[in-house]
């Protein structure tokens, strides 16, 4: 399946970020998951800064955004379940699968994401800063535990409920994304073959890719005089 | 509803956790969800250390779980979901809405809890330490962005979606009690009404007193040299 201006189901996404971010903005997620359930979708571009009512829509002005016949929601991760009910290649229809993958798509978001991101904090956004020299190394143990809870957990298994690629392992092998600057992952082999596992699905490689061209046909024109500065 | 020995509904707690974590501590929200569904559930209290292959039920080797009849999980999100799904008195039925309810559940624990919890670490674990102290006004500013966020979506509006309490709003306010040392909510005079409302409910105050119960009656015996350290 592929982005199509005429699909009914609509995602918000950004028209251009920084390097830093390419890959790892969330409507990656939800992409993908729509690429693994078969349906199309038309991408609504939002520039910076947003419209002043977007907000109403999206209350931490952030991205993504989706809509249907049915919803209009915010939050990747509410996104991607409400995609999982419409598709069992992502959640399982028997009660107590499905809820092991939605636990594990909020675990990736609660117990796991936080602790990555501040380490992306200090290593990224405020690495220059006296305070986040001084916290890296206390962020980075904090998030290799996580990830040691993570790997503990997965053992041998393919996926974090064993056979069966869901929602849970999407979420997860997007947070873990926000570590590939670092070698932290590469620390635990088998969390490592598993975020590979799942980037090398198709889904992923078509939802990547599709994120990716928006950047590149509109990357802003800057001044001569800044772009020379 | 209350807790019963003999229930079918399990949920693990801790048997005793500092003042500062009292009242905050994640079963809470569980213990709540129940309550509001009118259903009864029995506690198994686990000590320091916790067994050691209790990671096998929570890798995070946290609180709270939860069984029954049909299901194992951990993540108070997906519990509190799951609880949801049996009463529609906090989670409506009809799609669009129970996802709009779903949306500000993740909304909370994700786009709102991390920048909370950045606080909490500031503000009490780490409060000593040279990095915190340079951390505090940025992580404060950034919370303050988020509530602000919450408190401009909520506006006039009872609930989070309006008139209905679901457990979004079960899930946020249990968030926002993270900054009760704080003055930070009584800053949006709107937020602060709104964690009230929630915290006012019969429901929320059986669930916190019998939270609050287990803590005192396990109290650990002091060496009587240490207590007088």
């Amino acid at each position: 399946m592929s982005v199509n201006p005429n699909a009914s189901i609509e995602v918000a996404a950004f028209k251009w970020v920084p390097d830093f971010a390419r890959g790892l903005v969330r409507d990656l997620r939800v992409r993908w998951a729509l690429e693994e359930a078969g349906l199309d979708y038309r991408v609504r571009l939002l520039g910076t800064p947003r419209p002043a009512d977007y907000v109403k829509e999206q209350p931490f002005d952030q991205v993504p955004c989706f809509s249907d016949d049915q919803v209009r929601i915010f939050e990747s991760g509410a996104i991607v379940q409400y995609i999982g009910e419409k598709s069992e290649a992502l959640l399982p229809r028997e009660t107590q699968a499905k809820y092991r993958a939605i636990q594990w798509t909020y675990a990736a978001l609660n117990s796991v994401e936080p602790a990555i991101l501040n380490v992306f904090a200090v290593t990224v956004f405020h690495a220059d800063q006296e305070w986040a020299k001084l916290r890296r190394p206390g962020a980075e143990e904090f998030a290799r535990l996580k990830l040691k809870r993570v790997s503990d957990w997965l053992g041998e298994k393919q996926w974090l409920e064993g056979d069966g690629f869901t929602i849970g392992d999407l979420v997860m092998v997007t947070v873990l994304r926000n570590l590939n600057h670092t070698g932290m992952v590469a620390e635990f082999p088998n969390l490592a073959a598993y975020q590979k596992r799942g980037e090398a699905r198709p889904a992923f490689q078509r939802a990547l890719s599709d994120q990716l061209a928006v950047f590149a046909t509109n990357q802003p024109q800057a001044e001569p005089e800044t772009a020379a500065a």
